[in-house]
């Protein structure tokens, strides 16, 4: 896809999407989708480009929202955070961006860039950092292209912030971290500031147009009355792990995260057997009855509500809620080496190993 | 006191007198006296000017640490943090700062200005922002003259630093005290940058004259094998609270601070009785056997090693050491209505209202 533009109308399909590929966290696109509409009934469409269009010399800055969804439901933002902070990133640099990016394809970051990019009037990138959604900011491919988080600003919607400056990408997660807890549990950030050579080094390509496309699947099927899962395994090669209802969720905000697990009672063709879906903010590990991994991070973990066919995120697990877990392939950047020691189930204190998910038996 | 020159030599007293304005607080200034002679052997005297001699048009800076003393104690500066936090704030301030202020007359934090003053060549100013020492960055006189506390760096000794911007001075220690504890516990600051004509205005004067002073005259007492205690009550217009032995001492290291208590066993005319101090980093309030209190902040508590005449810190405090515990009068500042709503026992959770403490029973 080359240049195009978003109108308020796509937003829908772009936050459904964005949903379903925030594997269950990211947050609600819902807030991130408003924020989105309103900002281009104001402003006008946003401009999305292909990273090929990218110049080697542009500033590009990726926004997002940093926290746990759980408090990011109830916190909502003043609106002008994310644009506070990206012009304070540019006071810093002096200098002005040229162009916006998603750090994450999934829930509200998915999203909240769309606002920024139409109240700025700067071009978004078609791609992101994670090709899904993760929880924490070191965990971008940049991180593997040697681009630093810092100079990064954090922003809140009372009007605090900071300019943070880390030796690595870590110590930014750890300092940007406690400054989110202290400013309530949420916070707007503007950080990895970038040339458009470092970008098309390691942006994850094409993947707004995925979600918008995946928006619009979605959206047909349900359309036609039928659940959308068959459809999205068939286009995203994906697999089916199982369908069941939630009989057990544990959940709790800790470091600044939304911390969890689901027991799910499988049903249909899952009759009798007893899965567990463990979370930090999104979904690491699909589990079956002997603890058996179904699908381990980074390959993504997505759930759909059996009956409605939407994306369900972590925030929505409630006992009862019949979903349909559904596992992809992520992207090759994070099955290299130093992807699996950035993301793999060793940094989040899983003993499995990470293996492929075509490899892993259902 | 006009302007004069400070050397490595006076640096000794400067040293012991912070410790004692420093109600038991501010750190153990031994590194920072270490620091300060060695800055001054390598770059030349410190010149101390007087307040009167300010400009109204410079740009003057606090620089200090900030975090518990008892982790000051173990984790060591690696030296250069207080001027890479001086130089960054320049930075973003777009102007070279022309003199340096101590944000407190006590501890660490009136012996590291010296050593950034060598180093920078820039003149110190005399006076500081409290009288004394206080636990929390929002409790200076500048708060009450309005002064904001940000743009403020923070910077530990690995290299990560951020730079603040609160939306008051009570909203920049949350948010500095939560960078400090993920730095480990300390980190070097440099904060309220503010304008000569401000510094006129809040200042505290001659505070660091004071404690040369007041260094000078424990040296010399203890020349002449007398404890200071006498000598020092009668040149600070202060009070003898009572002399004992601890007998307890409870201490834990949360929210960013040294808090405790210690329990002291009356001796000599104090024989019999049982005495209480608590401190969050300093002293604030000593009590007799039946929980009256007998100094109060801001009111100052400032204890002296009965034996050998020396200045105790909090962390210094241990099972069987005799103390001789002295009550000084705070800056009138502090007894203002905003002085007391700010650092009176109110603020730290104590039932007591605050009375002076000439006014109390002993």
């Amino acid at each position: 896809m080359s240049t195009h533009t978003i109108t308020a109308n796509e937003m829908e399909a772009i936050a459904t999407g964005g949903a379903f590929l925030g594997t269950g966290g990211g947050g609600d696109p819902y807030i991130g989708k408003l924020m989105a509409q309103a900002a281009i009934e104001q402003h006008g469409p946003v401009e999305v480009i292909a990273p090929e269009d990218v110049k080697d010399d542009w500033l590009c800055v990726p926004v997002c929202m940093m926290g746990a969804p759980t408090v990011m439901l109830e916190k909502l933002p003043a609106g002008d955070e994310a644009n506070r902070a990206l012009e304070q990133l540019e006071a810093f640099l002096g200098r002005k961006a040229d162009a916006l990016i998603c750090i994450e394809a999934g829930g509200l970051n998915s999203t909240i860039p769309f606002a920024v990019a139409a109240a700025t009037g700067l071009p978004l990138i078609d791609g992101d950092g994670m090709g899904r959604a993760f929880p924490e900011l070191q965990m971008v491919s940049f991180t593997m292209q040697g681009v630093a988080a810092t100079p990064m600003v954090i922003a809140d919607e009372k009007g605090n912030s900071s300019v943070i400056n880390a030796i690595s990408n870590l110590w930014t997660e750890r300092l940007a971290r406690s400054q989110t807890i202290e400013m309530g549990g949420s916070a707007l950030v503007a950080l990895y500031p970038m040339s458009g050579e470092e970008v098309k080094r390691g942006i994850l390509r094409h993947t707004l147009s995925l979600i918008l496309d995946i928006g619009q699947v979605i959206t047909g099927e349900r359309g036609c009355n039928r659940n959308p899962a068959t459809a999205l395994i068939e286009k995203l090669n994906g697999k089916r792990l199982f369908s069941g209802r939630v009989i057990d969720i544990e959940r709790k905000t800790e470091g600044g995260f939304a911390r969890g697990r689901a027991v799910i009672k499988g049903m249909d063709e899952d009759q009798g057997r007893v899965f567990r879906v463990d979370f930090q903010n999104e979904f690491l590990i699909a589990l079956d009855d002997d603890d058996k991994p179904l699908a381990v991070t980074p390959d993504l973990i997505c759930a759909l509500d059996a009956d409605g066919g939407l994306p369900v995120t972590t925030e929505q697990l409630r006992y009862g809620l019949a979903v349909t877990m559904i596992g992809l392939p992520c992207d090759a950047q994070w099955r290299s080496p130093a992807g699996i020691e950035l993301v793999g189930p060793g940094y989040f204190g899983y003993p499995q190993a990470y293996t492929p998910l075509e490899d892993l038996p259902l």
